[in-house]
């Protein structure tokens, strides 16, 4: 049965190509990506899926009910783009000025689209649902993940699954994790309000230039002393702002950052030390500030079940020769939110070029994706959701 | 004799008060005072009195030659003005927005031509000449002063006085200090370079932020622990800027500041501390960095001999009640450079409005002198000027 | 077959804990541990087992050949004591004032005792030979084990296990974790050299206090920013000693303190950072310095394949309810040593003490084992050996 | 009438100097000059001069009543030694192991009983009495002066002089300063109460090495930051102590340390300063602490009118040829007591060695005066004496 899944995507991996590459032609900034949610409602229409759109925003969710009894699986790609000008020199290049598909989720919605038709196609043989979740912005806080559940995009999930195509891997590879995989990503602000005066005269001043600096020296302490040495976490000052004349005492600075975490206490503990420090530094300076502490998307962790699944059958796609445990990825996602939600995973599809010169990072103006990866996150997507249908009926000995 | 100038004073402290308004309507900034040194220069024109115009500048030096043998003191007075919007609500306001006396370099101008004008008057009588220095451009480095040195206008000169309007001590109080009495005023900029990146992964780069934090605090060191105790220095970072979004990692950090010291030996030190500072905490974060510091005014250092003169006599002049030594000024000068090249001293003249509400320091939009202040000042300059000529033709015995 | 070895285990259970008490009565430091290693080498004597003494020091190492071909599988158990008073108030107490059994190093060695007899017994079913390491000097850098390596302890062998019993886990838990599970624990000793001088002229000093303050300090940044934070690390300064009268500025500070990680790379990252920050500090404030760090105990690094086997059959071992993975432990273990030549894992055997009343801490006066923890404990070894002997000659179908 | 004094002292120098020489082999210490003040007493009792024992203490006061109107002069000089091993290889070297007078007060004393007598042998015609204080304990806080002070021994006294020998400047150089003159030398202790452990589980401490390191960075910005820049204050700590094992966290940390200043009012905000930043140091750690300032000897603060009296006439003292002002001096004297009581002023007597080779400071073991300089500074307190009696009574035309 998954051959025969396998085998009709590899055939319509022509026209996979051809939306991902409409795509990057015409992308969309989170939160206005009108024109991309309605060409993914249409090919719903034109396939007569169950497509319902406007979710929690910009958000399209479709449904393929099976013709067997078992459990729903969602499938989650997200869709919009960066405010980054595209520099490539391809064929497919962005029209939009300014405006460029830099991080695969063209890709993603390519692989989605294309596997809901195949899965459309077979529907009877299917053990359970599939639920097709075409998410906007994911890379703008609050994102659309947490929108588009509270208008019930999971209503009825049983598991969900999602992958991103990963350029600094090459194609073949699938990391998957259980537990914690990307981390919980905050920011915070904190305005330090000393009494500025004359650079002659600081004993008339509260110098907020030397507060700022004790905080930032101070900060360092949280992750050195304070967060178990086994967690791993960041906290960084990114911002450090007090412009004034040479001869001049600061009045205020004003310092802005970001702490990653991939545990909830450690990120409320962060969150508390910061200011346990602010209000040190300023009461031994006699200053008074304000802290902001602004809680982004929480980590991404991963359940075990589904991703021992993952681990365990990657590696029959065709294509896949590597599947591995990844390490701690530092950056954000809002899937998080599906799986606070549901059981699920969430795991990485080699996606690097096959050119020989160099590969550039996810959000850089040269940023490309090599295709035939989508096949590959296509099929894997396609084997996690067969693998658990049939696993939940208990038909283990179904040809698969 | 002195009673006799003393009283021509005061019968022209009128014409005083009205060229100190003039003045103060139509001020010009520093190094672009065109109209107030034609003004100066008509004024002695008019007079007959021997006068040389553009020395170094938009300076102006007139002399008056005594009838008598004896020294040649000078007298200097500032007239350029700040770049400051006059916000006091009198009928001679700024006429020119933007732009304002909130110095009283305007009172020093009409205190010296007035005085200047009884001088010429009878010049007959004078043991020696009076070289009268308006000097353009003291407040913005590098000054007016060092450029009309050059142009000559210490030439044949003995001995220098100056005086300074101070609006923080009341009408009638004169303040000296034998030695220095004003600080040098340095500037300094230090260029973090340290490596940028994404705030999620310091280790992959050198964080700018911290590195100048680490700076600030270390700089404090040199006045805690590397400067002599008992010499009054200053070390102020005015300014810190690192200006980036919240999750990522500076690559930069400017800093600005200031450097206040009264001895030459602390100043070369202080220069030399910063620079070991700057190179040790990039060192140990193997990150670079520019370093630039820029001397400004030297430190005022008064002789011992004029100065006593000062000391022992004002305390004669009517309206003074008050004759004390200063503490020292942490402010900048560039009557410096005079006392570098022959002695002299300089002084101040209490100045503050005798009003009953606020008064507002120096440089301060609501700025305003108590113009009576200026009569105290001529007659202090001219007591000084008479006296120090008397006293070098040994002539004690003069009726003075 | 594990059957009947379990049940042997359990008949000789009563001398397991009379070999451990008698131990316990009688520890002796590490590297002193004379009349320990001649009870160990009797106990073998006696039983007619193949005994070597006196290995790389203390060390004593015993072999069974087992009738049938197969690989060797080595398993050690350390044996030195602590210099800790024994505070608890049970019939078996040390009887050595100041040293003590707190660590469990009696139990692991009354646990290989007693399970080499058993092997012993059934020497002929073995598929392979058994070497039992009794390691001195586990506690004491630089342990024993280097110099049994060095003396031939791991010749022909070809996997090792290794398990400690831990207080802080209830008994029943086995917890394995592949790759790193232990840190390296290295030390390092920092004296900085300043100059010396009185309170109240710091000008003429090089103050080491404000140095050795600073450099605190600035160690923070290796964890908070250097080390990749994914990566486990603890820079920590234990001591700091400058001590001198309250007038005076000290002339030198000695810092000491410890390193712990779990990645060679990153071990020698903080080695160099450390310097670095140390000599950058010195430099801007004209100091001197002497840096020593000293590698103590590598991370113990257990092999994927012998950790696999483990975490799959040790929970059908009787007693065990609960196989899990450990976090990473940031104490140091000379078993490292052997498993940089040969493969291997090392595990936990939960020994907390069945009481209502608090439980103490590894190296503590009142530390104690539960003794049952022992047969779970030589159970999971003769397991793991059995195992790993039978699937390594091919014979899965053996009846285990 | 001075003349006759001088000539009178000159006749008497040997005795002087056989004095010195006694005393200086005959040490004691702060409190437990017994033999020496006996010594003293008896030598008035000789001359059959009035003199008070015990008072406050060792303290003993002598007075000669003048033989004319006219106020009461105090003399202060100190006897007591310290705890030092002399090392000089001289003929008059300490006979007393472990004590010596390392700092001159073996010379004061004898300066101040020549003059004694011949102030007795001319009593007749001094307009006024003399009061000679000999006091103990000036080098151990709280001192001597203070207790005297309470148990009488400036009742009368108009005004009092004190000088210091002074080895760092050549003999025939007297050093006056009108105000502060020799700082205020106050002690503080600061005991940081973290949360010991394990140095490789810092985050379940509160670090007191790393807290009391910050605390000694943070202590800098007092001076640098928060006094008035033109007012000398030195803050210093001296002893920082957190002795412990090198894999430990430390549980506490001792830090002691000095402040010096010449100003109330700054040292006041010295002493709240220091509080502030430990509050908001350990604050921010979530760390206590104790913190405890000792007030030790408050700044000598020299009156204008006898400062002056010295500063004019000091000059006329055969073998002076150096009348200048000191810079300030940080150490501490308890002459500043008496200052606070009476007017007076203290100065220093140039007493440096007339050798070739190294001189060497006060408080050293191989420290040494040039003896003539006894005969100046008790010329100098004679002068200081006799013209300030002259110049109360108004007969400034007295010859003397």
């Amino acid at each position: 049965m998954l051959e025969h899944f396998w085998s009709l995507l590899d055939q319509h991996y022509d026209e996979m190509v051809s939306i991902r590459r409409h795509l990057h032609m015409h992308p969309e900034l989170s939160f206005k990506e009108y024109k991309t949610a309605a060409y993914i409602a249409d090919y719903y229409h034109e396939l007569g899926i169950d497509v319902r759109e406007h979710v929690g925003g910009n958000g399209v969710v479709a449904k393929i009910t099976g013709g067997l009894p078992g459990p729903t699986v969602a499938l989650r790609a997200d869709f919009d783009a960066l405010p980054i000008q595209d520099e490539k020199n391809v064929a497919y290049k962005s029209t939009i000025p300014g405006v460029m598909h830099a991080c695969g989720h063209d890709g993603h919605t390519a692989t989605l689209l294309v596997l809901a038709k195949v899965f459309h196609q077979n529907k009877q043989s299917l053990h359970g649902s599939v639920v097709l979740i075409h998410q906007h912005a994911e890379e703008y806080a609050p994102g659309g993940a947490i929108a588009m559940i509270e208008d019930g995009c999971l209503e009825g999930v049983d598991v969900i699954f999602g992958t991103h195509l990963w350029a600094s891997e090459p194609v073949g590879t699938i990391q998957y994790r259980p537990g914690p995989i990307m981390a919980a990503a905050d920011r915070f602000e904190i305005m330090i309000i000393g009494q500025g005066g004359h650079g002659a005269q600081p004993h008339k001043t509260k110098d907020a230039i030397v507060i700022g600096s004790q905080l930032v020296t101070n900060l360092q302490q949280i992750v050195s002393r304070k967060v178990d040495p086994i967690q791993a976490a960041v906290v960084s000052v990114g911002s450090f702002v007090a412009e004034n004349a040479f001869n001049v005492i600061a009045n205020s600075a004003k310092l802005i950052g970001t702490a990653r975490t991939f545990n909830e206490e450690v990120r409320t503990q962060i969150e508390t030390e910061i200011e346990r420090i602010v209000k040190g530094t300023c009461m031994m300076n006699d200053a008074d500030y304000h802290y902001s502490y602004f809680r982004g998307y929480p980590a991404v962790v991963n359940h075990e079940e589904p991703t021992k699944l993952l681990q365990e059958f990657a590696g029959d796609v065709p294509g896949v020769n590597l599947v591995e445990e990844t390490p701690l990825q530092m950056g954000g996602e809002d899937f998080a939110y599906y799986l606070q939600q549901v059981k699920g995973s969430f795991f990485f599809t080699g996606a690097k070029p096959n050119t020989n010169s160099q590969t550039y990072p996810h959000h850089h103006p040269m940023f490309d994706i090599e295709e035939t990866a989508m096949l590959i996150a296509a099929k894997t997507l396609c084997q996690a959701t067969i693998r658990y249908q049939i696993a939940s009926v208990g038909k283990n000995s179904v040809q698969i």
